[in-house]
């Protein structure tokens, strides 16, 4: 496929401002006037330049034009060009499940995928268990992984072999990683697909989701797999759902790699457009699960735990509307919006520390060591992050219920006014 | 209030389809050709005739006008004029939990309640026994009942001295209920709120709201209350919430009197004028509880169920869309929406004797008479009424997981195949 970009007056400000992926790719063809990029499958860096392009720099008209020969056209709009080697970032429960349900799939799609998938286990001694009982005995131990899932130690290995890369990671680690990876990408256009839920605040002290920081710090595009998908279940072959975010919007070819890739008989996926609702969904469900683990922790029935879990939703929706306007309603009833809040709210690991918390004088930080042996809390540092999003904005007042779980959660509001600020949310 | 009715040519029409009760107050002041309304509050009249001249009649222009006088009008929107009766009718669970809330808030608002309250209950030693020890032991035993709330034996009694009923009854018994009343309901023009949950197919073939079958056969204006509202719970004075349809569109006085008869510290009404949907989602999400009930039966854990249940929603939305197409996708976030179809989803008698229907070879009636002590399950009659109407329109294709439902509680479907059909719904 071959990328030209004409009249590149502001080349170096361009060449400056790609990504480390695509400066190499970049100064291997690159010519005095004419910067032609050529690279073998994909259309990933023409995505990749157009979004650059168009959204992160403000060039003159001159320079925003990318000319595509045709053939080029068809290449890059066939994502399934040659077979895929895929990588698992992530040994917890989740990336545990998924590498199984990934190692499952790939073996019956060889057309399509290589058929070893690289298992990132970032532990040795625990690495080394899986290798050799293939159980990950410290958060998944029920399952046995499939023989064709390798679990790796080098992360360098893991990711500068595979063409789809799975982040399943606790979002805090997640910069360290794509820092770390950063030099290891591979050459053949790898994209990514994000599992882990949180949000962050970006330099400027903007909302940054976790594809948003993948795809700035490794320059590939990154989709979103999310849904209630509680690991054991999953990998227990209990009837699941997932919503997927395609990393390259409308492309037919991509959507069905992806669907080859996660979908079987007992793992649905289902398509959506709306990437940032998903990812924003992902990370604040873990807020109302920890609203709802109080409700429960405080011995209240049904009825206050739905009042507490509708309100809570209504504040997702609120949230979305100030960070993301252009969000589409439809999604929060997908299975990534009530079908993942109502799984959190009822039987994640959110619920059960937050239920903790009233019982108990400990902090969230001990239950969480206390109770999930090792897992990583994300409710908590996700309700933070809400709490100083809101506050930049001064819009805290009509947040009162996702506010008081920040404020019960770091022990400044005691657990029993949730009630008055699920009553005064509007 | 003066309502005049000129160049009335087509009155003899008109006057045969207005209600009995209607037809009751025309005689009274009827002239040769001008026909004059006199009564003493409410406006209600006037929107009654309004309504039956805009929606229910094909009259000429001519008889298409109401003159009112701007006294008239201002009277007409003060609904609270008046210290009103309020009755409660029927005995169940939920009518006691609502007759204790009642009778607490019209001892509170004395300036707009009479304090007594009248609360029919049909079963005559089941009212002997509330009235000496004002426990519905039958039903609600929890609780006590405030001495304001007198059970009444006497349909007619409670009905024409009421100025507010409300309709809690299962929905089965409703038109016959209605069809009692008929010549009791007072000469003070009633309001009605209805409280049952169900849907019924008119004699044309088409669905008919609860609340639209009490304001056909009774010509009074009918609000709904719909939410997550586990009687036990409300009556235990767990903190609750619920979706209030005003039966006066935008009237704030009528709003406000409503708000004092339901809404106090642990129970908070909130207003919707999506009336068709809030009581929709009442019905509807009780198919969905079904559901839940189901996949708790077969063992599944939360992910399934998630799936279920966010399956069931988008099943709901859709009928929603068909039936009502006017609806607001957002009063799906209220509490008579997603709040109540969890908390029937978790904890409802739908779900329970559903699961039941997994582990037992007995029918759904049996199971009902079995399990729920006399108290009557909605969920299978809607999955019959909702089967039926799909069938009509040739839509049973789009709602798989609705059809199933009713298949699987008359026995016509293995409860197995449940999952294929949540897989194969839209």
């Amino acid at each position: 496929m071959a990328i030209i970009l004409k009249n590149s007056l502001k080349l170096n400000v361009f060449h400056n401002k790609l990504s480390p992926f695509l400066r190499r790719r970049q100064s291997e063809t690159q010519t005095s006037s004419l910067l032609s990029l050529t690279t073998s499958s994909c259309g990933l860096i023409e995505s990749t330049i157009k979004d650059k392009l168009q959204t992160k720099l403000k060039f003159g008209n001159t320079l925003n034009k990318i000319e595509i020969t045709s053939s080029a056209v068809l290449e890059a709009n066939d994502c399934t060009k040659g077979r895929k080697s895929v990588g698992v970032l992530g040994g917890g429960a989740w990336g545990t499940a998924i590498a199984d349900l990934i190692g499952r799939n790939v073996a019956k799609h060889k057309h399509l995928f290589h058929e070893e998938v690289l298992f990132y286990v970032r532990d040795e001694s625990l690495r080394l268990i899986i290798e050799k009982t293939r159980q990950n005995i410290r958060y998944l131990s029920a399952i046995k992984l499939p023989l064709n899932v390798r679990p790796v130690s080098s992360l360098s290995d893991a990711v500068s072999k595979s063409d789809v890369l799975i982040f399943v990671i606790p979002h805090q680690y997640l910069q360290d990683l794509c820092y770390a990876i950063n030099d290891s990408i591979s050459t053949r256009n790898p994209i990514g697909i994000s599992l882990s839920k949180g949000l962050h605040i970006d330099s400027a002290g903007n909302l940054e989701l976790n594809s948003q920081i993948i795809h700035r710090m490794l320059g590939i595009p990154v989709g979103v797999l999310s849904g209630a998908n509680i690991a054991i279940e999953v990998a227990q072959r209990q009837y699941s759902e997932a919503t997927l975010v395609n990393p390259l919007t409308n492309d037919k070819n991509c959507e069905e790699l992806f669907r080859c890739l996660f979908e079987c008989n007992l793992f649905r996926v289902s398509f959506c457009n709306d990437g940032p609702t998903v990812e924003m969904c992902g990370a604040l469900k873990n807020i109302v699960a920890i609203g709802c683990g109080l409700v429960d922790g405080l011995g209240y029935g049904m009825n206050t735990k739905a009042a507490a879990l509708s309100c809570g939703v209504r504040e997702m929706i609120r949230f979305v509307e100030v960070f993301h306007p252009k969000y589409e309603l439809s999604t929060f009833f997908q299975n990534c919006g009530i079908g993942d809040i109502i799984a959190s709210s009822f039987g994640g690991r959110n619920r059960k520390v937050s239920e903790a918390l009233i019982k108990s004088s400990k902090s969230i930080e001990m239950l969480e060591k206390q109770l999930l042996r090792g897992q990583k809390l994300q409710g908590p540092q996700t309700a933070h992050v809400v709490y100083q999003l809101l506050q930049n904005k001064q819009l805290l007042n009509e947040f009162p219920f996702f506010s008081a779980i920040h404020r019960i959660c770091n022990r400044t509001m005691d657990p029993k006014d949730l009630i008055q600020a699920i009553k005064s949310s509007p």
